[in-house]
Parts: C-alpha cells; structure tokens; sequence
C-alpha cells in the first residue's frame, strides 16, 4: 500500500518548504515536487495545511494503578484519543512499586497495551528500589528494548527511590547508556507538611500547594543533578513547573551536566488559583508539582522558546473527577493527583503558543515531536519527516476553529482541565507508518495497529 | 541541467538518513530513495559520505579597508577558498566609517562582489554613525534587500557609534525587523589602556590582550542588550569570545531579551598562550576580542552544545602577516586585527568539535548552517536540505585526513593560525545552486556564479 | 566644660550597654558605670533611652542651583532640622557643572557652611569633567582635607561626566586613595526617552519612571564596576533603588571589587504608585533613580539586613512644591528632583525597619552612622561611642509617638513626602562635640558651632 | 581584685582608640583615658599592643569518641592552648550517636569540662535521631542553656540525621528560637564513594578528597536551607570550604533565609595539594570537608571581608598522627578526621589576613569574636569591649615574630598542620572574667576557672 500527501507546507524544527511526501508501506520514502503516485496508491490533497512529523508525548500514564485505583483510560481509549490530538506516539510508565517485581510489571505494561493500542508506544521503566535483583533486571529491561529510567524523589512509601538506590541507578544508568527521568520533589518535605496540613484541618484542594512549593521541587532538581554530575549521567526531568527548578538545572548544565527539561502544557496555560476556588471542584487541578502563580507562566513560555526547555508532554492523568478524585473529599492528599491531557496538547500548544506568537512553528515541532524522539532514542525514525522515516504524519490545518469540552472529548475520563477553551487549529489527517488513523478530524484507525517501539541506549 | 547525488547519509539538525537528492536547476525538487535520474544529469555518488546543506559563514571580511591597509583577499579568492572550506554562502560588512556615505558604501561593496564570487553572498550595513540622512539611507538599504545592521561599540574614532546613535539605530531595527550584529567592547576603555600601554614602552603583541579583558567585552554586551530591551529589537552578539560575556548574555534572555550569540572557531581552538609566544610572531594572533585563557574553551564548547550559542562564525579578516600585521612592530595597536579562517572553519569544527564528542552532527550542521540562515532571513532557502531549497550541498568525506598549511590554502594570506593542525575530514564535493563548484576536493567552480542573496527583514 | 550622660543604654554595632559617658570639651573621654562628675559638669539623665553615637547622612544637598533655582534648605536651616532628626554630621556635594571651576566652586560651598551650621558637615566633591586642570584642582581639593569624588553617569549636559573622564578620575582616585561615589543611570538612554515621551506628549509625572527604569541604573552600575575594576578604585553607590542594580554590584564583589552600596530612605518606605497618583501632587515624588515598584522594598530590607547595602542616606533635596517643583507641570522633565528627607530619616528607619524587626537595633545605627564614618574616612573620631571620639550623641527616647508633618517639620520647604506617617521614638537630646543643640525634642543649639570636617584619604 | 590595662588600642568591629579599661571583679566597669586604678590593683601596660575583646571559637571538638578512638585533647589541655592563642571562649559539640541518650550525653560532657578548663566553654547540643523522646530531651536541654543545635547531613551511621529528623529539629528550633549549626555534606554520596573507591584499591589519603567533592557540599547546604525556610529557622552552617557551597548559601539568603556561614583558618590557608603529597604524610591533613584548590582560598577571603561569611573557627579535632590518623594506613576512611587549631587560629589569621591587607583588623575582631557571641547569644556579654561585659580581653603584641612547630605547641597532639609557618603577632596578655590567664606569652590561669556559658535562646 503507497500513500501521497501532496502540496502540504512540511514543516520541522530546521525546514519549511511545499513538497509532497510519498510513503511506501510503514515508510516515507521520498519527497519532492510534482511526484507521481502509482495507481493503487491514496491520494490526500493537503493544500493550506500543514504537514507535521507525528507528535510525541513522551510523559503519559495509560495504566496506573494509584491510590488503590485505576486511571480510567485503556491503551484504546487513550491511543485514539492521543491520535486526534496528533500525538502518534506516547510514552508510558511501567511502574511497579517498591515491593513490586520488576520484570513482571514489564509483562503487566506490555499485556495492558499489546494488540490494543492505534498509535505506538513505549516504555519508561520505573526503578523503586536498588538491590542485585533489581540491577540484573534492569540490564535485561534495557536489553529488550526499554533505555530510559524514571525515578521518583518523591513518593518515599510506593515508587521513590532512597539516596543509595538513586547513587547506583544513576551508575547504572551511565554504564548502559540509558537516560533516567526524574520527578523531583523532596519526598519527606512533602509527607511532612501533608501530615501537618491534615492534623491541623487544612484539607481542602486548596491546601496541595502549600505542601509542595516551588523550593520543594528546585531541591529535587539540585539533588538529582548532583548525583548525576558524579556519574556523568544523562537525565531528564519531567513536569518542570517554575523558574526555581529552572534555575538549578541552568546551574548544573553551566557546570557541563547534561541535563533535558520538560514541561507539561498545564503548567504553560492553568495556574494556582485553579485550585483555590472555592468547593472540591478544585481537586480537577490537583497535580504534582502543582500548579504555579500565573507569573511563572512567562518565564516557561521564555524557556521553551529558547530551548532552555527541550520537551512539551502531558503527564497524562485520565482519573475522574466524580468517583476518583472525589476519594479526597476529606483529605487532599486522597485526591488522586494529575489531569488529562493527551487529546489536547497539541491544540492547545499551537493556539496559545504559536498563535500569539510566543514561541514559532519550528519550535512547537521540535518539543513536541523532535526533541522527545531524539532524548529518547527514537530519531530519527520519529520525529522527523525524511526518506526512511516512518510515515508518522499530522496534516494540521490552521484553519479549524473549535471549543474544548469534556462532552465531546475521547479520552476516557469524566472532565476536561480546559473545559470551554477556544481551539485554533486541529489535526485533519493523522498516519501512523502510513495508515491513515485520523481523517476529516475523525478516528478512523485500528486498535491493533500501534506497537511497542524498541529502542536502543544512546551511548552518549 | 539536473543533477543526482545518490546514496549520501543526509544530515541537517533535525534528521539524519539515507537517500538521494535531485535537483533541477538551482534548486532540490525531490529526495527520496531510489530515484531515477534522466539521462542527461549529472550522478555523483555519495555512498559514505555525509551530504550537509551548504555551510554559511555569517561574518566574514572580503574587502575591509582598515588601519589604512585592506584585507588581501578578493571575492575571487575568498569565494574559492570558502567553498573548498564547505561555505557555500557567506556574509561580509558593509564597513563606511563614520565620514563615508553610507549608499555610496553600499554600492562600493556591491561593485567589489558583483560577478567576481565563486559563491552566494550577502552583506550586513554597518551603522557607524545616527542622523536624519542616515535613517533615510538606512531606509532604503533595508527596503533593497540588507535587513541587518551591524555596529561597533569600539573603534570609536572609526565605525564606533555613539549612545544616542545607538539608541535610535536600535529603535528603527525594530520597526523595519532588522537584526542588529553588535561588536560588544567598550571603546573608551580600550583606546585609554592601549595609550597608557603604549606610554609605558610596553609596545608588543602580548600586551593587546590586556587592553581588552573579558570585562571590557561583558560591559558591552550588557551595554547593548540594555539598550535593545526598551525597544524589543533583536540583536546578535558577535565573535563572543568569553564566558563573562556570555553570562551577560544570558542574564539579558532570562529577562525576555531576544539576542543570539556567535563564537568564532579561534576562540574554540587558539588560546591567548598564541599572543604571548616570544617574538613579533605573537602578532598573527592579534585578534579582537583577544584569544583568551585556555579554561574559557570548555564553557564555549558547553554553550555549543547547549544552544546557548548559536552560531559558529570565522570574522575572517585575511591581512599579512609580513607586510600588514608588521605595521604593528613597534605599537601593537598598529598590528591589523584579526586571522583568516574561511576556508578552515567547517574541518576544525568537525575534527575538534565532532570527532571527540564536543557537538552531535546535528549541532555541528545548526551552528554552521542552518541558524545562520534562520537569523538572518535566508531560511528555508539555504541551511536546510529540502525541495524547494537552493541547491547548495557539501558532499563531505569523513575519511579524508590532511593537515593545514598556508603553503596549499586558498586563501590569499601568508599565514595560517592553524598551521599543522590535523584534519579528519573534508568536503568532497560542494554545489552552489546546482553547479558543483568543488570536486574532490578541488575548485571547479566558476567566479561569475556566486550571487548576492538579497533578503527581507523578518517583522519578528 | 564637661558633661555626664548617664544610666542610658548605649548601642552600636557591636555593642550594647548601659553606662554612663563622661565628655570633656569636645571629646568623650570616659564610659563607665557610676561614673563621678565634677560639679561643674552638665548630668544628663538617659534612664530608659538609648544613646546611638551622632548619625551622619552620607548623601545631602544643602546648597545647590539646578535646572535654574536652588535648593530652598540654608547651611541654618539644613542643620537645625538634621540635629532634630539626629544627624550630627552630614556631608553636601560640591556640584560645579562642567562649565565652572573646580577650585571656586569649593571656595562657593565653603561659604555657604562656614559659620552657618549647627552640625558637622563635610563634603564630596563632584569631578564634571576631565583635563589637566582639572587634575591638578583636584589633588589640591583632596589635599584640602575632601578625598572623596562624586560622579555623574546622568546629566551629560551639566554635571553628567564622560566615559574618558570617567576612566581618568578612578584612576586619580585609586593612586589618591579617594572613594568615588557614583551615580549610576545612563545619561543617553534617559535623555532619549524624556524627548520621546515629551514628544508624543506623555508630559505629565506619572512618565518620569518610565524614562529611568530599573535596567538603566542596573546598567550605569555594571558600567562604573567595570571602569573601577581596572583600576581596583573602590566606589560607593549612591541611591541604589532596585535589585537589578543591587545584583549589578554583588556580582561585581564577587570578582573582588570593593564597592559599597547606598539606599535611601524613601526607596524603603514609598513607592511608584504615589507617582503615579492622579494630579500633579504627583511631583512631589519625582526624584531620581524614581521610587520603584512595592515589591523592591523587601528586598532593598534584606540587603540591609544582611549587609549588602551598607548605608542609608537621604538625598536630601529641599525644594518646594508650589513655585519649584511646579516648574514642570507641563514637562515632567522640567520638575525639580528629589525630596526633602534630612529631618526624618532615623526616625523612619527607627519605626519602619527596627520597631517590625527587619533589622535591629545595631544595623540600624552601623548603617545610618558608623559606615557612613567609616568609608568616608571620619571613623572612629564618628560614628563610634569610645573615649577620644567626638561627643557626637543622640539620647534617644523610644517612648515618643508623633506624626510627621510639613507643618511642624523644620526643613525649608513646603511639603513632606511622608506627610501624616506615625513615628515610634525620636532624638530626645542631641549634642555636637560635647554641645547639647537639642533638648527634649528641641532645637537649642547654635548655627556657629557646626564645623567642616577635614578628612583624610584612605589608602586602602 | 581589679585590674588596670593601661594604653593600649582597643580595636573592635565598630571602634578603635586608645584608652585604659578598668575590671572590677569578673567585669570591665570602666573605659577611659587617664583612668586612676585603686592601690591594690594590678596595673598592666599595654602600650605599642593591641586590645582585642577575647576571641571565640565557636567549633571546637575538645572530647569526642568517634571512629573507635577519642580526641586527644582534656580540657586542660584544650582551654590552655587556646587561651594562649587569644581564645578565651569555645563552643564544643556534645554528640551522642544516634544510639546514645542526649541527656546523658549532656552530663558526660558536663562532666569531661566542669572544674576542667582555664577558659569559659559552652555547648552546641547535636541532634542524631528525631522521637518524641528525643524532642522533650531537647527541651529540656535548650532550657538548661544550650540552644543551639548540630545536625549532620552526613555520617548517617552515628551522628548522622535523616530527613524527617531535620524536618522536626528545624521546626523545634524555630519555636525555641534557637540556632542550627549543620554539617553539609550528603552522606549517601560520600559513603558509595568511599566503598567504590576502597573497593578498587584506591585507599589512600590522596583519595579522601574525591570522595567529597565541592558538589556534595554545596547539595547539602541547598537541602539544609531548604528546610530551613520552611520553617524560617535560623541555621549556621559549619566548616565552609568551596565558592559553590558558598553560593548555595548566598542564593538562600536573596529569597530571605537567615543563615550564617563558617569558614575555618585551614581552608583559607591550606589546600588540596597536602593530601596529595605522597606518603601517608598526607593523613595530617585529611579533614571533612577536604582542603580544596588554591584557587578556592581567594574566594573565601573576599567572602570574609564582605561579610559573606560570618565567622572564623578551626573545628579543632586533636588526634594524633603516629597512632590515631595511623588507623587509616591502609584505608583512608579510617583515618581519623580533622587537624587541631585552637592554639593557632588567631595568630594565623592576623599574620595571613591582616598583616598583607586581604581583611582589616575590625573584621578580624568580628569573625573571631564578636559575630560567633552574636550568633550563639553570648553578646554582649562577650564579643564587646564594654562596661558591664566579661573582662576576657587580649592584649595583642603585634611586633612579636615567631614559628608555629609542634615541639613548642600546647595542644596535646603530635603534629601540627602549620609546622614551620612564620608568625607575625601573637597574645601577649590574655585575661578570662578578669584574671590573667597567659602573661607575656607564659599560661599563668587555672584549670579550675573557666566556666560553662549559660546561654538563652534568641527568639529572633
């Protein structure tokens, strides 16, 4: 089966041109002017619009048991709403708890997700603790095609990692050529002020903030960085959300510590008072680290723009409100923590960052596409439009006016963090290794098409 | 005319693989695997080599006169020498001094290019003086296709513009969206530490370095980037040569200022040591700003690496060692400043910055090419491999290895900063629009194809 | 003629006790508990008070013509209202332009002050230009007893000195041991956006903040601390208003510049709104660098705090509201600048930084008199309570409560910037070299006991 | 018994004069010129001397178990080496493990010291483990005088406290209004090292360094001052070796944070360079955290001067060479940490400080006496030169020249770190609440003298 994409404007991070794209079964496999089709193969007309190599969220969570729950979307309803939204490739958590095995949690990920997801996918591989099962293990995980690590700061009593398990993962971590994701906030700091908060009858949403301040998370991010200097490490941390977990990575990197940074689109578009209205409506906006005071927001936008910033992910939360978050109702720290997102991102980026002009076309590629394929190993046959590439594509037109709402949205959770926002723009037509999933704006894929993406270490 | 490259590993900053290129004309309008070529065009074959989009060098010095001498080259020189070096396109300064006119400068400037370049040229307009018949002038240069201006915080006496011209060149930079290059060092410091040398009998070329210490250079850039926040105008800071400038720098950006950043390729490899040799020999090393400590290398090649620098740039200023750096025997300040690199940057950058693991290929094809072109409106038309792009192409063969000698270069120079230095790698084969101007890795081209790349101001 | 203070509790910054001081004519001469007075002596009793050696404004103009009028405050007046306050020294600025002599003007001040004060006085002298005339001037005026310049980086028309200039008097300063206090905006970047905001009829004074915005006095800091560092001259600050400026400066001690920092009084306690009330009051707040944003003040606390600033002046600016100030009601460039401040000062550092806590009690006395002693080369004969200082003393009762008022305040001139604001304490008694000029809140010194202060250069 | 010191200048952060002090009993009554003594006092002339307040060393290790083995020194020993080096006054660590009970560690150490010193001691309270035990326990300790705390961030197997640990002793102190002095190093980091290393055979004293890099203390001051500002408890932090934990401190205070930073006489004047010198030679000068590049020891200095730092110490650790620092022959980690310095401190800083002008003499007097009685609330009982103060003074012969060797030191340990260093300076006269305790370099005081300092919190 052939495909032809003509008279679209291409554009990626360093290149901008009208050309049309020919893919060849899974593959890009020429581009040029004026090409010729072959009878048998479809033809999409992609006049004023734009052709966009396949998004990449590199930060979702399909499966996850939390909490004592589960979040609400399966690997169907997740992929072909991360599709919709442009995103043909996501990145999810195996996350087994600390007394969890780690191999088996791979077989858990895999078997949640094999034969049922539109788009592809991959793995991030939670380390919960360190000891010499777990490090035979990890090299077995890294070998089967899974080079990325995540750790937690935060979380001391499920999935964070203490001071020595972080020390020897890291090691490892060099040896392998794997880079290790981190959420950085300092756990005990965090368990202690709940604990406070809760003791004194603050648990209302509205107390979430004050656990988890900005210092807590610049902490996580210079403790991180330090262990990770010693060895060399190359890491990555996800949901960066303010200027002082900013500035310690800065530091660090000006000492030579290659460090990425992501941010997620709530941090760019919601902030904290979000969480302080008044009633349990604000546990929507309860996410870790929080959301931030709105003046933070311009100092994200600026990093994005200069690259400070290399990523633009979701954390993808899809729990819902009614019966999920409500477990909080009484006590914050029950709320089970994070927001949708993966249906929107890409909308939402484009409206309110490319639009008004905050950051340029270029850019919104690369963070949401480029740089998570080439952080995480799979540039450039992702990420990337080029001969060989697989035929991931977003015809994105510019022109689509829509509304945000949870009614008419695919993910599978019971409200939208952006309830009511105007869209500008949308993905028409989305391939994945060039099957059309999306078409007219509509999902038209097949839940046995996605597959797992083996990657390799990055030997940096 | 048509022209096949097949089988080259393609590289620019966002993708990296295996196909051919066709171009028709002067320009690429298809790439893809396995193209057919007819049979009147030309086939090279690139089987492993890399093929990287034209290089461009965004500050060079052809003609320059200066210190009452000129530079040696001439555009057929320079344009040879550049593109046997891999730089299909380069951009000289128009230089008028203050008492020149500024039309007429532009038109001197063009009649030196105009049919004696091997390869595409633009030009920067050097502002070295504000009043109302300059703006109308300066109007006019934009509107005939020169949207970048340059000035000089030093020199004074020569091209150095004053506060209020500096205010005011800044304020129509922005409404007409025009980048502004700026030589960042305080021009009275220099010129009272260069008497107060000069009086003291400390006369020869190892004292240069000390009229022009990092904290001149950090003053200017903190100068400049002072001024161009009241107006929002975008600025570029050349040559930087340290990290006290570069912490100036990015101090500015924290707080939203738009600037980039260029090095030089000496500043990466030749250290201050160079300046301070024994002997009048010292004076080829005469450079401003002046070669600096050795540990100011690393933090240059970190702010490569992580794009807090831009570009990669030669200020290539060809004058002789024994004829004109010798006016400088018995007063430093006499000795004409600068090297000669045109023909060198791209083999230093890929041997000393490439090989050892300093910058990604990636990162090496950005800074050299690709931001180069985006900064200063020649985007997507040049540093980018795409159809529709000018069909400049640099076929390199990373096998090759050779060393530097003055005696073999093109340049028309009698020296090289370089001289002995190894070289692993070098362009093979180069195209300018279409025509190959070098094959194996000698020139074939032709010193009436190369033209002047006029360009629109970017309304940023 | 002795006099014994007895029983009151003595604080410094490094010392705090109760004991009674014995002074003999001008000098203290014994500290003590239960100390004897011989029967002619004056006994004071200080139980419950505090006694604080003299303080000392670093930063007054008493005598000074500009934009066309003077300053409304005589030697007599200016002093009486300091002695109120409990300034027993300050030191007036000697601001020939850069059209008058050097020498007369020093002969011109002198005769305003000689035999017209009730305090101590001294003065700085300002450098408006540079030649060999002026050089030879002014190592006769340091020599004659005032080793210390001001500069203007403002004002190029008047006071306002050049770059060349300003690299030759640090130069003189270093080789005389001279500190130059330096006041920091750039003179073309306010210049310029006065004429722009004139121009399109932004006349009123709600536009004086926006033509010296915080970057212009941060970069008049960064350029002062560059000049100084070539020639390791130490320099002193003047008004610093924000933090930018301050950041300017602690980045500059970082690399080991001697610099010391000033603020003034109205920087903590007012802020840009009252300029930018409705109306011309308005005017009453324009002064020069302009009071800032609210949320500078707290950070302008915890460099005092924490001893990043080092002083704490006025600005003393003594002209009326009614026939100077309104000078500009059609052109706020055309106001007179500044405010009146000498009379209030230690009584709102007392009630607003140290009755809160935001610095204590021995701060406040290191910042308001024996660093103002000490870098200005009158300590320890000032600013130190200790046998041979001079019995310069304010017996300070922190029981009063007041309200200021222009109604009740002894400055001449109409109006005060901190009309209706409550104080917490005020000098109960004051004494000039043994002398009591205030007793029990008023004034009964004499405007013929107030000496010039001959200094000596510090050598650092 | 009374005691006149006639002549001599008195030099204390704030003043400097010449004058007599009169003592009374334990207490100086008098300061004056001429002062007339009773016939039964003691007259001591201290004409051509200085008269510094007694220093205070605010880190010393006098008894301490720890690696098997204990410190040297008793406190008779201990109090007569540093009264003859001008120290009138320490602060030792009481420190139990984390097995141990602190109030028993309380009466052991009471115990070691009462009836035991010539000179006044006092104690900072370490806090190995959080219980509720332990937090009544600690009450009652600051109740009984001693409120200041340590905690150790690193040695997480004896003294060592975890995070949760921190978290309460921070709030505690912030509601007792009491100091927390820290240890900053992160134990996890150091003790991996410490295995990797010795587990690959690199066990010698060259090794200890590496083992505790710059980074690893700069991450233990960040996390300190993180929990510190949560609470807003006032913190010290100990034994500052390196600009980038300095950093790390100076970043907090800009938010606001209360901190104080130490610094020690060895890491001003000895560097990285003695632990690398072959032989087990090295061991001398194996201290935590580890000398540091020379280049380091500038920086220290104009932190000193600055301000910066607060207070100068040795952390006096007495072990000796040939049997103690031997236990780690064949393992670095064993070697026994630290370098004695009580004797030394104050002669070292005048001669390498004060003598060639990197600090002046007020700010010699106030990091070795005044700030350390502020910070720790002995002021102005000691720290001043006032009426009402402890007669602890030292009568300073800045003309005396001598050599540091351990043949002729006092302190009860084999070597010293300064062998062979010239001195320029030393005390002459050293008095403790008003009886002489050394007389012309001789000790002459009592072991049965010195007294515990009953200290009360500051509720600051």
């Amino acid at each position: 089966m052939s495909l032809l994409i003509r008279n679209g404007e291409i554009v990626t991070p360093d290149s901008r041109y009208c050309a049309d794209i020919f893919c060849e079964g899974e593959t890009i496999t020429r581009i040029g002017r004026g090409l010729e089709a072959p009878p048998e193969a479809e033809v999409i007309d992609a006049q004023g619009k734009y052709v966009f190599p396949g998004f990449i969220d590199p930060h979702v969570h399909v499966y996850l048991p939390f909490s004592g729950t589960f979040t609400r979307d399966t690997y169907q309803t997740a992929s072909r709403a991360a599709l919709l939204g442009g995103t043909t490739c996501f990145i999810d958590f195996i996350s087994p708890t600390n007394k969890e095995d780690l191999l088996e949690s791979v077989f858990i990920w895999h078997g949640k997700a094999a034969g049922q997801s539109a788009c592809d996918y991959t793995f991030h591989m939670t380390v919960p603790r360190w000891d010499s099962g777990a490090e035979s293990q990890l090299r077995e995980i890294v070998a089967s095609g899974i080079p990325s690590f995540k750790v937690y700061l935060a979380y001391k009593s499920s999935t964070g990692l203490d001071d020595p398990g972080l020390f020897h993962t890291l090691k490892l971590a060099k040896e392998l050529g794997v880079v290790v994701a981190s959420h950085c906030e300092n756990a005990t700091i965090v368990e202690e002020l709940q604990r406070q908060f809760i003791r004194s009858g603050q648990t209302g949403p509205e107390w979430h903030y004050w656990t988890r301040p900005p210092l807590v998370e610049a902490e996580g991010v210079n403790h991180l960085l330090t262990f990770a200097e010693l060895h060399g490490t190359h890491t990555y941390i996800v949901h960066t959300s303010c200027r002082e977990a900013l500035e310690a990575a800065v530091r660090a990197r000006r000492r030579g510590v290659q460090t990425w940074i992501e941010t997620c689109i709530h941090y760019l578009l919601l902030d904290k008072t979000r969480a302080e209205q008044g009633g349990f409506e604000a546990a929507k906006y309860v996410i870790s680290p929080p959301l931030r005071d709105k003046d933070q927001q311009a100092d994200l936008w600026l990093a994005l723009r200069d690259g400070v910033i290399s990523t633009l992910a979701t954390d993808h939360a899809p729990t819902d409100f009614a019966t999920q978050k409500a477990l909080g109702k009484d006590d914050f720290t029950k709320i089970t923590n994070g927001v949708p997102g993966i249906e929107d991102r890409i909308n939402l980026l484009y409206t309110y960052g490319v639009c008004p002009g905050k950051i340029d076309l270029h850019t919104f590629v690369d963070v949401a596409s480029t740089q998570p394929a080439k952080i995480f190993g799979m540039f450039p046959r992702k990420g990337a439009i080029q001969p060989g590439g697989d035929a991931d594509l977003v015809i994105y037109d510019p022109n689509f006016k829509g509304t945000i709402s949870a009614k008419m949205h695919s993910m599978n959770v019971d409200y939208n963090a952006y309830e009511g926002r105007e869209i500008l723009g949308r993905p028409d037509t989305v391939t994945v290794r060039g099957q059309v999933a999306v078409r007219n704006g509509v999902f038209t894929g097949s839940c046995t098409h996605g597959r797992f993406v083996k990657r390799d270490p990055s030997h940096f």
